[in-house]
């Protein structure tokens, strides 16, 4: 279903930005470096650049999330660019539109980038390759498929925490590992950015079946897979899982899988702790642990706008400076 | 119920857009050179003029349209307006204040145009007749009455497709023109461009009463309708209207009345195909014709935001002038 | 559960702007005195100031009011702020998030100002008491406890109309006084700038069980109450007020409460009438005197704007100073 290249241009710049996979190293990297120089907007006074006004950035949301939206809607006014906000339940889906004519009929009115989120896996790709060659894609989350953004904010908190060499950590990821997109996107992250050992902790039921494939270490228990690890990322339970019989409480799960002070000391010293929010406190983690010294989860937030603004800057590049040119 | 002048300044500039009838040939044909004018911004690197900087405009919608609204919001920030979008089914309507108060309420917040859509007819006229002599009024649909700014960027595209002249075209219009506010201002708009003939073309039970004034020539079967026409505008069959008993079934409509390439070659070979949008693909037309060669579809989109940001900006224009002397 | 001093920084300057109490006349005069220079702004053509361009302001609203939210939002348009809309009934509250996590995580995106409005009294402070220190709070309305800046329009609109002599006017509040956070903002602050007389008309269930410690004179009969009155401020009536079996019904409550010019004649012949709207009409008062040349209603609209202009700037200052430095 996946044209590996769609997300690149013919001179290896970035067009779309859909996954992970389909990138290479030096991108990944340049995204990093792009919201280095961004992390310093936000401190400003003035925390916007004009690098895209007057483009028209929309975000196409098919389902809601006002967290996710909002840090878009948020880097892209920061960039200068004018945003519409479209959520399709309320709008001409009811009325029968497909949703390629949706597409032509928004690309008609000369966007120049789609900011998409959708509950099915393989919709921002399937938009990519229907979208007029000016137009840029970025995935918000599709289905249980990829959340790049989210990915690469992961990526450049792990960066400013150890630096980047990410050839010696070992990062741990725990949770409902099977159903995250989250959780997809990260492995892919890490294992192109070489890192030293990706680890996945999580009961047999929450385990991919395809898990061979990703170059990783599973663990069952959690302090096991906790040893010595660099970074801890913990990914949100979906409650709705509960209810289908894959797990059997709350309270089990984080009696198993919960992370504690006490499990964390089996982790290095200066072990960093991840969540993409927002954290159930008492399930996934304790509150000592989310609020504690090692606790990175509003950082995360913080350079989720940056990473975004590197990731739509890089992809309207392009055609920033063919205009400048024309 | 209409003063026909309402819409006019004293010194012949527009005030108001609120429906065809009541403005002229030359107001017309203002409008479509200033969306020509309008058209190129879209395409340049910064799709934005400072025209309308500073100014406030509310999309005032008592009727849900994404569509419309989104149409209206970026013409409206491609001018550099402030635009509120305000909803009144979810707004003070609950907490039962009148449409009077609340407009003299956002009036009062120093307001400079409201773009109203409301499914009763008259609404927009209504308006216009109770706003302060700043503020200025843009009908985006009343209940059945009218709809200009699709009828212009409908006449936007003819002159596109066609050239100016008018009076050498033959123009069909299809579907339920009875319960059509959007027919309804196509007809008094190509009328008032001295269009050569203007056809409908309707089942017998979506013909409005009121016909033969319309100076149109009726027609009830596609085929003869579309002979030799140079233009064939498909209008959208609202699917409510099909349960009150007024049509059989969508599949028999479409065997009447839906375009299919062999109807189509009743009409002259270069013919131009419309439709307001959203498609009902297989109803009113066939995919084939949708996407074909002669639909000019999505274009009309685009010319959409050309037109919307000439009519916003006419109608502003005294004020503009005036503010500029002060 | 208020801390009086969380609105001042220790420069005496305004850090927060959460309820009247904790407020003192110098600072209520310097509101007073900065909403009067952004008055002319809106009467601009350019309604524009950049004082807070780059600045990131989210309307975080907890209860929905379109009303609110737009005089929120067109102020800190007006000031070149950007501005975030988050309605939290269909946010991230519905995933379990707690507020304070809700906080955390729009402050970690940099965002400098809140404005808040919840059903529950004591939010804006409890806000307030958690954010990050240069981030400020707005009390946009909190249950029965404070609506600080309606309080500062209608102070704005009886300075226009009356002068700055507080100390010769008295000040009628009429309606239910008991339920109200309008009317428990407004006593405060017409005692702070040493209103002559303050008076407030109820039947004895809508009058506050404290009320000996506001500083007001008790009317149960509104002719009374009126009697040489400069000003008249009438309160909106709740409705589900009455399902509560306070009041018998508004027939009744119009009969006893309801404002007409018979009864308004008891009142100085120059009164000036306000409501912070929307009106019921008919019930709080007669159209004839709602529209009447004794009413301010509308200019309180318009003030208001003015008003949250100055309180956003104001609250800001020390940190756009700050940053100039920088």
């Amino acid at each position: 279903m996946k044209s590996p290249n769609i997300q690149i241009r013919d001179d290896g710049r970035l067009r779309h930005f859909l996954s992970i996979e389909g990138l290479n190293y030096g991108l990944l990297n340049e995204i990093l470096d792009t919201a280095e120089s961004f992390a310093g907007v936000a401190e400003q006074s003035v925390k916007k650049v004009p690098l895209l006004r007057g483009k028209t950035i929309v975000n196409l949301f098919f389902e809601a999330s006002t967290r996710t939206r909002t840090t878009f809607e948020l880097a892209a006014k920061r960039l200068s660019a004018d945003v519409l906000n479209i959520n399709v339940d309320v709008s001409s889906a009811a009325k029968g539109e497909t949703l390629l004519d949706t597409l032509r009929n928004l690309e008609a009115m000369q966007v120049d980038m789609f900011v998409v989120r959708h509950k099915d896996s393989g919709t921002a790709h399937f938009i990519a390759r229907h979208v007029l060659p000016h137009v840029s894609v970025i995935n918000a989350g599709d289905g249980r498929h990829a959340h790049p953004t989210q990915a690469m904010l992961d990526m450049y908190t792990i960066r400013r925490e150890k630096g980047s060499d990410f050839g010696r950590l070992t990062v741990a990821i725990v949770g409902d590992i099977a159903h995250s997109r989250v959780a997809r996107s990260q492995i892919h992250a890490l294992n192109l950015l070489t890192t030293g050992e990706v680890r996945i902790i999580a009961p047999r039921t929450l385990v991919p079946s395809h898990v061979e494939s990703l170059g990783v270490r599973v663990f069952h228990e959690l302090r096991e897979g906790l040893r010595d690890a660099d970074v801890v990322i913990m990914l949100r339970l979906q409650r709705e899982r509960m209810q289908g019989g894959l797990l059997p409480s709350e309270h089990e799960y984080y009696q198993l899988y919960g992370l504690t002070e006490e499990k964390l000391s089996m982790a290095k010293p200066d072990v960093t702790v991840m969540h993409p929010g927002p954290i159930n406190r008492g399930v996934e983690m304790d509150s000592q642990v989310a609020d504690g010294p090692r606790s990175v989860i509003l950082q995360q937030v913080t350079y989720g706008i940056a990473v975004r603004m590197a990731v739509m800057s890089m992809a309207m590049q392009k055609k920033v400076a063919q205009d400048a040119d024309a």
